[in-house]
């Protein structure tokens, strides 16, 4: 059975997304405080679970598209993820009867919420990242074959763009020059989709996980136990099932550029705990591989989240910076983002990072 | 009454248009080839008067939309601007009645002859800027308040973008952002407009222009006559009236770049028939405003046209090179273009110039 998010719910839940999101999906304080509004103005926020949706359900997804960089300086209207839904529906000809998030991560967690809040939608607990990624097409329904197009795209001002492209690459690659011209950050609703073709391609349950992780790391840090032991344990009862610390440092150095749309870089952390290595993290609005020299300790799409050293809390790549002390934790990606069709779209070499996967489970600790 | 356009029209119908695109709109060769396959396959071209469109109307006018510098290397397929009109068409859930130009100038004269033919839609005989110019809002609907959204971008790949904008300065905007993900030029579908508006708001009678000045040059080549005396001529029989030449000489400079989705730059011109001055034309897709040092000789909105000094053949700015012996004329734009309202869109300020416009007719010969 579904539920209806409380206040309470929302704290847990942007803390577990920032925790999937790697760094990326935007920093969801904005888009909690958003939808912590429109709880206060008496809207509800109702969630369904994935197998809940019939097959009569017209699915159409939402979320911030751009450099999280950019969302420091502009911050969102609220109505924009929204609009792009109504937008996109006209176009169409039919009225969506559920949103659905596209990534599990940050702010693109809370979008959907926002949306289901304003317009009376519930919002389905899946998504098609189980994480967060920088580009549109790199989710399962692109790998499933769906056509993300035609999608919408609304700026701060109410400008929307529709798009038709003649495949999911295509349409990222123009999606990007539009948001780009609005900003850098916009919003979109893309993959409308049918209830069975949401149930067959999304990965159910990981708002259910966001909030689980949340709830885990939040209690630990109010029980003063181990955050991340918390957060390793709670994540064994998901389809995540593996996650470890993997390094504990100082940030040394960040190398960070907003470009072509994106937050671009890397980021060094030395070890305090051990010989003084450092390790290297590269990022593309999420953390994408991590590596100490040659040697590889995680890679997409299993999960590098940076997390604050004592508090778990994580640390978006937007606001890394010299000085943090801060634990690296590897995340098992589920086994749906594995498959050697969805290592094509999520793998290191589809960001151009020249190695084969190997899952964090057969890397040496 | 209107008319039906003979392969003979076209050619003089093509050498027309590239005098009043004033180096821009795109070299139309490649867009009469296209119209007289068509011709050649058994359809019509049929163009019919302004103040012959009626009041239940539906007029989509069509055209190409980037930078020409594009053109030379991305020919284009043939049915974007079609396809562009009838998902605008879709968008809009009506049928267009016939097309029009929206500007009088180069490849952008031929484009709608080519959708009139592959659509069987009249072509109106008028455009929205009775010349060439960069910008999507520098045209007379603009200046009439008439919103070009909602408009449809269309790559050659068949990727269509629907935009609609909160006006026309920010449709420009997005719009070039999408064109130059296309790959630098696209084509268009844009202020679909009632009869009545179009009657308004349009410059009538400019497809006419250019057949006749194409008729006066190509006339007098081939009757070894003067062909700048028959072109002057031949602008004292239309809205322009006035046109002279300005300067003739040898290029011997030209700094362009394809940048933003436009192609600017500058030539230098060296007199060869005086003291050895420079003319100066600046060009941002469309020559701008020509100088001889401090002294304007000519500027938007009248039309500086960079012509063959033997033949009269318009030189588009994209084809400008070292060498070539040229007649730089100049031609008085149509009142309608003068105006104060009309000067803020079209004027020199209007591309960052600060010149107050002053008509040809009352400047220095």
């Amino acid at each position: 059975m579904g539920f209806a998010l409380e206040h309470g719910d929302l704290i847990d839940l942007a803390l577990g997304a920032a925790i999937l999101g790697t760094g990326g999906g935007g920093d969801p304080y904005i888009g909690r405080l958003m939808v912590e509004r429109e709880l206060d103005q008496g809207r509800r926020v109702e969630v369904v679970r994935l197998d809940e949706v019939g097959d009569g359900d017209h699915v159409i997804p939402t979320a911030m598209m751009g450099a999280p960089t950019c969302l420091i300086e502009k911050i969102p209207r609220g109505n924009e993820a929204a609009l792009s839904l109504r937008r996109l529906e006209a176009f169409l000809g039919i009225r969506a009867t559920c949103t659905m998030p596209v990534e599990a991560g940050g702010m693109n967690s809370t979008v959907p919420l926002l949306v289901g809040a304003q317009l009376g939608l519930p919002v389905v607990d899946a998504d098609g990242m189980g994480r967060a990624f920088p580009n549109l097409y790199q989710d399962t329904f692109h790998v499933h074959g769906v056509p993300g197009a035609p999608m919408a795209i609304t700026g701060e001002r109410g400008d929307t763009a529709i798009l038709m492209a003649c495949d999911n690459v295509r349409r990222e690659w123009i999606a990007r020059g539009v948001t780009i011209r609005m900003g850098g950050c916009a919003h979109i609703a893309e993959y409308p989709m049918g209830g069975p073709t949401a149930r067959r391609c999304a990965i159910g349950g990981t708002l259910s996980v966001c909030l689980a992780l949340g709830k885990a790391v939040r209690q630990a840090n109010e029980q003063h136990g181990d955050p991340f032991d918390r957060l390793v344990g709670a994540l064994r009862e998901t389809p995540y099932r593996h996650g470890r610390v993997l390094w504990t440092g100082k940030v040394i150095e960040v190398y960070r550029r907003t470009t072509e749309g994106f937050a671009r870089g890397w980021v060094h952390i030395r070890d305090t705990e051990g010989p003084g290595e450092t390790l290297d993290v590269l990022f593309q609005n999420e953390n994408l591989v991590a590596r100490v020299g040659a040697r590889v300790v995680c890679s997409v799409p299993d999960l590098v989240c940076i997390l604050d050293r004592e508090t778990a809390a994580p640390i978006p790549t937007e606001a890394l910076r010299y000085g943090q002390q801060v634990k690296v934790v590897g995340v098992a990606a589920p086994p749906i983002l594995r498959t050697p069709e969805a290592l094509e779209v999520f793998g290191p070499r589809a960001f151009g990072v020249d190695l084969d996967f190997v899952p964090l489970e057969e890397l040496a600790p």
